[in-house]
């Protein structure tokens, strides 16, 4: 076996998933409807064969061989034997029948959260809910390492060598945070107007700002494309094809605006990386976390940084043709900052974010504690936004169903988007010992900001670790206090709050 | 091997093809440049599997079983192996290296084309045809059958069971009839008022005229798209995604008009196919000749009709806003049907086209008759066009470069437009002895000229031969004297000629 002959092998399953992920972009962006059960063939049929492919006769012999022989690998086949081993072992452990049988049950989960959704009734998926969870907990025996606990198995599938034990204790300190933030909100802050934020911004204008945005950013149109879709994401067919997409609303403009600098940030992380890792499993983010940090840095760092809007308003007001004469910079700003309690995790302000997440992450830690039966979900989640939030859902539309991923499977995922907040404002203080990120957002040109990112982190493609990267961009590992540090100082300026 | 088995492979190869029709559609309708090396690695994968599959051992096993066991198929079953067994005659025969060398010949001569344009000198792209030429000479040797000639072996391969001994006499037939219709146009006709026809009308204004007006004729959207591309085209994915695209000009809405109501045409014929045909090689057109037909049924048939106009008209000048106020509708109609002769094809009318069809069919009979060198061939042209249309190109862009066909290995293929002509005006005449065309479309509800066409043509998909499905649609074999007849009928009319 030769590296050559393995990379060969790594590189026509990249091929196969490259055309998957066109067919799924497709079927998100305008496929017609009547096409669904032809496109759901077409999809089992690649995704079963890219699965077969990938713990086949052929990876076996190669790690078989490279296991002994890891000293015949080049420094690229080493990092991508690697990755591979470890997809291996994931996929490879769980007896196929099982897992066809997994993959039944997610489609049956999925058209139970839509009837879920319609009846705002989590009884509708509770016991489809429960058959996913049944198999995850089933598959985690297989994957489960040493000293890890149940949940741990989950968290590591989305951010490798992340703990229960490191993630209570990093929570516990931002809840405490965010709550202390939003308790001198409440007694000392002046809210900021935002009246004027739906005025009608018609899809052309929004279109036009956002795009211009997103190219100062450094998002490169030449390697990507901006369409509509229902529920936004970034879909990476290499890195000369990073697609981003976006829905809107004409008396919202923020949603798309923040929404398309977000996944931008996503977009020029897969357009960064090494072209060395080009046809294999490397050439992505390393992590959800370390991706949504990067799609994060841009909507929260970025798009949270007064010279930023200061620099973007005359464009902004050239676009809008006129709509927004009457408001004033410091009240065009401030009123992109408002912090309010509210029901649904994705219409959520950078503030109370943290704790939507920290609502489910506590609850998935008792479902696999089994601590928790299924009928009882509704009420807990019900409870914890009272506790940590001050609001409560009327009907579980605005509650538990509100989410796609637990009927999707992906338990474990939601603390990356936190994460992903976290290590942006870490990253932006280690960023700003060498250059001054306020005088680079007032200026003409952004790149020096996209160049640190790409030198520290989109350049590795999924190489490295994301302790590992974090820790070698920063100099510490995760370290929550940046984030209510910064959270702290954007806020009480918006709130008029005098420490 | 049971008839299961052998649908379910096949079933497999019309899903790889699937995912290769969304990757085609795809990098012509908005994927990012920069991304087309990348595609061309996934799209050689797998068209590389589906081509292996094809002529493998499952196949190769299923035809030798039913071969003798035919009796063991359903009907379905029965056409699905026919079709099969005639693909992989025509694919098993050429020795795989030199189908991969052919394939590589391609990519050089579509590249030569380009430079070959831009200098506007066929000398730039001289060799790579010779090369491709070289190529199918030698593939000819391959699938030929008893009685061909050359040229007959590739007509077939577009057109089963044409021949240059039928071309021969149909195009002396359709040449005179049209050369007689000029020089009468040009003695005694009164040319239409055309200057309004450059009038600006918005991309959004067209959009919105032509969706309408494809849409009554039977084109569905919810089974369909249209994009916006270079070089318009319909593709279908399956019965359920048959997706057309067209290009846009504001100043000449005619364009877009004509190409979409063309494009839809060939949606309308894949939308309507029997389901009963799905995931085989059955499910699409049967040829491109009645592909064309379908087109040009809605292009020249529908498109010249004054009553279809005149029900239009109301409708244009509501998209248009005013811009035609001042043009009386015999104005409007009569400007549609200007005729001119043209150097480039795809800008011709509909008159003069088949003139452009038969001197290529002319030039490709003296190439594969071993009658010219490649030298000779921009003179040959330009002498040509000088005698037949009475113009001369001068440089080989408004010549023998302008079309993509020859760099492509689409020798053969040309006169299946023409075809598509006749066939068009042949069916018409057939349908007017069930339905008033006319009335229908002076109506509100186009859907009896759809349904007569499904009921003859569409449902079919490829389970009939082009030569069956039109006898058994009109009663007779090929005729091109109904295409002349429609002609001087339209064209005498707008050019005020009375006989």
């Amino acid at each position: 076996m030769k590296e050559q002959e393995f990379l060969q092998e790594i590189k026509e399953i990249e091929l196969l998933n490259e055309a998957l992920g066109l067919l799924e972009w497709d079927s998100q962006t305008g496929m017609p409807e009547a096409s669904s059960s032809f496109r759901g063939e077409v999809v089992g049929y690649l995704s079963g064969m890219s699965f077969e492919r990938s713990v086949g006769s052929k990876i076996q012999e190669a790690l078989n061989y490279f296991d002994t022989h890891t000293e015949e690998l080049s420094e690229v086949g080493l990092a991508v034997y690697t990755k591979v081993k470890e997809n291996y072992e994931l996929n490879q452990s769980i007896p196929p029948e099982r897992m066809q049988a997994y993959t039944t049950a997610l489609t049956n989960a999925h058209n139970a959260w839509l009837q879920a959704r319609k009846a705002k009734d989590f009884g509708k998926m509770k016991n489809e809910i429960e058959t996913i969870i049944g198999f995850l907990k089933e598959f985690i025996a297989y994957w489960k390492k040493d000293e890890e606990t149940n949940y741990d198995v989950l968290l590591n599938q989305y951010e490798p060598e992340l703990t229960v034990a490191k993630l209570d204790q990093i929570f516990a300190q931002v809840k405490e945070g965010i709550m202390e933030i939003r308790t001198v909100i409440a007694e000392k802050g002046t809210a900021p107007r935002t009246d004027f934020l739906s005025r009608k911004v018609s899809k052309e204008q929004q279109r036009k700002f956002v795009i211009g945005v997103v190219e100062q950013l450094g998002y490169d149109f030449s390697r990507g494309r901006l369409d509509d879709t229902v529920h936004p994401f970034m879909l990476s067919l290499n890195r000369n094809d990073g697609r981003i997409t976006t829905r809107w609303d004409e008396t919202k403009f923020t949603m798309a605006t923040f929404g398309v600098i977000h996944e931008a940030g996503h977009g020029i992380y897969e357009q960064s990386i090494d072209s060395k890792y080009d046809y294999t499993p490397l050439s992505t983010g390393t992590s959800m976390g370390i991706h949504e940090s990067q799609s994060l840095f841009n909507e929260i760092i970025i798009g949270s940084n007064k010279q930023f809007w200061q620099k973007q308003f005359p464009f902004f007001k050239e676009c809008t043709e006129g709509t927004f004469d009457d408001i004033d910079f410091n009240t065009f700003y401030d009123s992109l900052k408002e912090t309010k309690a509210s029901l649904v995790r994705i219409e959520a302000d950078s503030l109370t974010y943290p704790l939507h997440i920290i609502i489910r992450y506590e609850i998935e830690k008792m479902i696999f504690n089994d601590e928790v039966s299924m009928d009882d979900l509704p009420q807990i989640w019900n409870d914890k936004y009272e506790e940590y939030l001050g609001i409560r859902p009327e009907n579980d539309l605005e509650g538990i169903v509100q989410d796609i991923h637990w009927s999707g499977g992906s338990f474990g995922y939601f603390p990356s988007y936190a994460l992903g907040y976290m290590y942006a404002a870490q990253l932006c203080h280690a960023m700003e010992k060498e250059i001054d990120v306020n005088d680079v957002l007032a200026s003409d040109d952004y790149s020096p900001i996209k160049n640190w990112l790409t030198t520290h982190i989109h350049q590795y493609g999924a190489s490295r670790k994301p302790n590992q990267l974090i820790l070698d961009a920063t100099g510490e590992s995760l370290n929550p206090q940046y984030l209510i540090n910064y959270m702290k100082s954007i806020y009480y300026d918006v709130y008029k709050i005098k420490e």
